[in-house]
């Protein structure tokens, strides 16, 4: 064990901080060696700061971590953050000036040119991006944010169709989970019995992540695809997963058996290298009429897989289909780390 | 009160059948005459055949009713049906011959061009094709039905825009809510914390109902809308009200101020006549940044009006907008009720 | 109109507050004159200052309401207050003795000796300590609180029983509704797919209000009544209502047949007096074998009823039962305006 | 693998026979050769006949077994039962005269007295029984049970205080997830929103089971304890962890410290025999103010322990606490394999 790589948490009282901190107490590559917080739980034993809220205890490990501050000295270089966005900002970049390797899944960054997007099944080439970003920013350590956890979910089910077909139109409506709001994030008198239209600035981070994430990496910068995506979000009854309805017209002729053959055959390099967090399948066609379901297969792959179904025509823009996964592993803190093991492999942890 | 029209339900003891025997119970033109249902109900009191499921009493006058067997004789002309639609096809015909104006919430008639799919704010005009259907089915009394819940609610938020400016693309993602699918309908484990993308035969009918509504009726028949609708259902844990995501492209150049002024300025000929079961704003538009939302709108106008927000641009179709309406009120028993209380206005039920 | 009673909301954006605006804005005795709340909605308009919870439109009249801030001047003498318990014990003395009735709903003074703890069906001759309150503290003014939402369904059920043959022993479990804890009170994450057996304070409340309601007022004072009640308070994930499961030993002999008669006898000096807030029947003996249920009877007598059903025989102390009620209703604003209704008739408004 | 001892489910298509399924397919003493089913399903491979309900996909190994009719000839002598009760009875019986071993998750024969009513924690002296009930049936087969699944997690609860001081009251009100009625069970429209005080039949099973369990076996026969228990059964909206609030009477003067001592110090036979489904802690006290919850310790030892918190004391009956398990492994499918573990270990099985 003792050759792990310390790994501190930015952010670690929170619910996404909460599963970065259970992701890192059992990792194989990894060791959870500091938890940092806002200056209210700073000072406090982890085990008294953090309302916990995962059904598996605290793992023993953190719970005797004194919670540092904002901002404290690290000795670890790998940090995680699952801090708000309004704080991650100037936060992260204060840690990348100081030589830390920032694996952020606060928005702040997200649209950076110069900050990868990272979903390494989709984009693993991005990370290349990171050798202008020291040199530009005059940066130590670096930053790689993952997306939002429903353009996580969108861009791992596009991925193999833009790769067999081309994209040029995506049409998304997406049912989300109310552990995509945090915690507390909503009142439960706001969706028991409801289902609410609306979640602050979600779609435009939908129909923008992905252009970048589904771009290309050339001449030492990121180039947004140049399709066009519509979002309608919204938040219903569920604890984890986002189900999402997309309509695609694709960049070429395709058959529905094609189509399913295109998810079928996928895989990528995080497979390749068998990265202890990838799934063994990234994308899962099912083929029962009524699945993917939020519940039955939101923890596919250890939530870090993407569920695909209900593949069928679209009389206006072409095929439709079903993409579901879980928010809180493969969008966000599970994304994060798979983020952190596919650098590492890649040596730019050393 | 003598001089009420006596009516009959079909399907009585259902969920549908309870909402026809409340309204009547309570209703200026018409009175509950009769409740009719399978032969495993029949025979008994009404309050003993039927396990009630709305949270006002089951009213006193249908307590009592002896309910009748399927296709008995009835002595009330007017007969609202709640039969499911594996049983409805043959009995309301048997009923239309024996001279009783059926109007149906079953979907078995719905797209027979001889049979009008009314929404009366919609299109009150088809009404005009029942005089074709009795002489070309040569039945004494005729069939009337009203539309799939979710249809229902589209097609009141498509009716405004379509007058104003045309329709050439519609698509459309739901999320439904359980009441939907009847009694028991969905099991609790099927959706309690889950989302469900599928509803049997929903899309197909959301894809084809809109078309008949917002088409025309000339030479004694019914002719289509032609542009085209797509459609993703999904089933999600509310008890009433189906939300619908909306893209359009509109068939003329119009700004989201005038497509707002177009749902603004819309009323009916039922809101004309002060139908009793009529809201008086049949569209209600929402412009808080989040309505409208299941449980603060389905009972907008008694559960009759269709309310709209979130308009904003869709960058594929042109504009998008939620609608909700109640699945049980304006997609189903309200709706069918309203059906006739236009008939009575217009002479057809004498 | 215009001689109905002015009357003033503190704490009035909360959802607590918005049940007292929406009751006084349609009641015949009373009037909304103005809206109270914290420094952060002060001098707003009340239709900005407050996030509306209820599904019925904020009445038109308090829309443009200023919010005034606490311990403002107010013109109108009577005064519902919903603030929260930790602001509502300094403000409330402060009106009281500024010569304002005072109704309130928090449950700072409820366990005051000299303050009526008032159920007007339960205890309506404990407002005759109010004579002894404003001698004793020198107020022009008086306080008038009404008891915690799980208490006020409790003693709602027992009185009939404590009347009939009077109570030894109370053992109390309940199932409460989410909107007990106001907005934004729980998370969703906390109660989506879970039950939480702690309400923090609640089960002292219960042990203790029911004693002093039940009690006795003679020679000027209160004498609470001196059986023992022991309670095991829940939340479940449920909107509205609180749902009881009761064991009680009477103190005299009687049958399931005896207590059915207490339940079905029962009626008081609200009803008598027909107060525009009583239900017609303050308590509603159900007897099917699975009544009252939360959702469908919560809304019984306009939310101002409490049901009881599932009576039979409790092998450890005697009988057995359920009782149910709205916690927002008969628990909070309505309980407390129909405590206004009570004294206005008894001439204590003038 | 191959000397893993070959064992057959009836009412293999339920939710609970998907349990038995589940566990058998990956359990290491135990392995999957049949799964029986009413005719509906017989003749069909299981892949087919089953609507799957768990989120982990179905077993490879049980996809292709073809479903076997009621009283077919098995091959395996072990056989566990998720048959319903009005089944349950002639055909465990069948199966138990024809030499096989049942293990039976069905009411019909729990409070047979010579059918042990089994939780190898609290009672596996009962097995003892088995010798009589053989004799006296003439089976060379026998049947064993399980209680039903709110039983299981009171008695679990309270062995420990019965052994360290004696039990004689006990009052419980439970708070039961919509799994404990099968699947479809529940309809949504019963429980969204709801919860409902009323399940047939459970009150009585609470009020007799336990006392069978925590009754002596001694000269040959089993002998019921003799307290008193009062049950309240509510159904609430969750999907799994049936949560039981119980205020008891000991047998002993013991403080608060002595009955937490008595739940920490707790273990039983299980445990020392390291058997494959028990928990390592078969009761867990929790001290945290709001614990057990049932979301968050349902799935405490995979299912199988029973957590109960909220230690205190009763002002009625001398102490209250709050338990808390799952209905579907501890109170079902997981406690049938554990009592066929202890038998195994026994020597009952050869």
């Amino acid at each position: 064990m003792s050759d792990r790589i310390p790994a501190a948490v930015l952010g670690a009282t929170g619910m996404v901080g909460q599963y970065f901190v259970s992701l890192l107490a059992n990792h194989p590559w990894f060791s959870l060696d500091a938890v940092v917080a806002s200056d209210r739980s700073a000072g406090k034993r982890y085990a008294d700061a953090c309302r916990w809220l995962l059904s598996a205890d605290m793992p023993e490990q953190a719970r005797n971590l004194e919670v540092s501050p904002l901002r404290a000295e690290l000795s670890a270089r790998v940090v995680f953050s699952a801090l708000p966005s309004d704080v991650a900002g100037a936060v992260e970049v204060d840690y990348a000036k100081r030589g830390h390797m920032v694996f952020s899944n606060a928005s702040s960054h997200r649209m950076d040119p110069l900050v990868p997007l990272l979903v390494p099944e989709v984009n693993h080439a991005h990370a290349a991006v990171l050798h202008e970003q020291r040199r530009q920013k005059g940066w130590s350590g670096f930053i790689v944010t993952n997306p939002n956890c429903s353009s996580a979910v969108l861009v791992s089910a596009l991925h193999p169709l833009q790769q067999a077909f081309g994209l040029e139109r995506v049409m998304v409506t997406t049912l989300q989970a109310v552990s995509g709001a945090g915690y507390p994030g909503l009142s439960s008198l706001d969706i028991l019995d409801n289902a609410v239209p609306y979640i602050g600035g979600e779609e435009a981070k939908m129909e923008s992540e992905p252009l970048k994430m589904l771009g290309s990496f050339s001449d030492g910068a990121l180039h947004p695809a140049n399709f066009k995506v519509s979002a309608h979000c919204n938040r219903v009854a569920t604890r984890d997963g986002h189900l999402e309805c997309v309509s695609v017209t694709l960049g070429a002729d395709a058959s529905l058996d094609d189509v399913a053959q295109a998810f079928r055959a996928y895989t990528s390099l995080p497979q390749e290298l068998n990265l202890p967090t990838a799934p063994p399948r990234p994308v899962i066609l099912r083929t029962e009429p009524d699945r993917p379901q939020t519940r039955l297969d939101r923890d596919a792959g250890n939530g870090m897989a993407t569920s695909v179904g209900r593949l069928r025509e679209c009389s206006l823009l072409g095929i439709k289909f079903v993409a579901l996964g879980s928010n809180t592993m493969r969008g966000a803190a599970g994304g994060s780390v798979l983020n952190a093991e596919l650098l590492k492999v890649q040596g730019l942890l050393d």
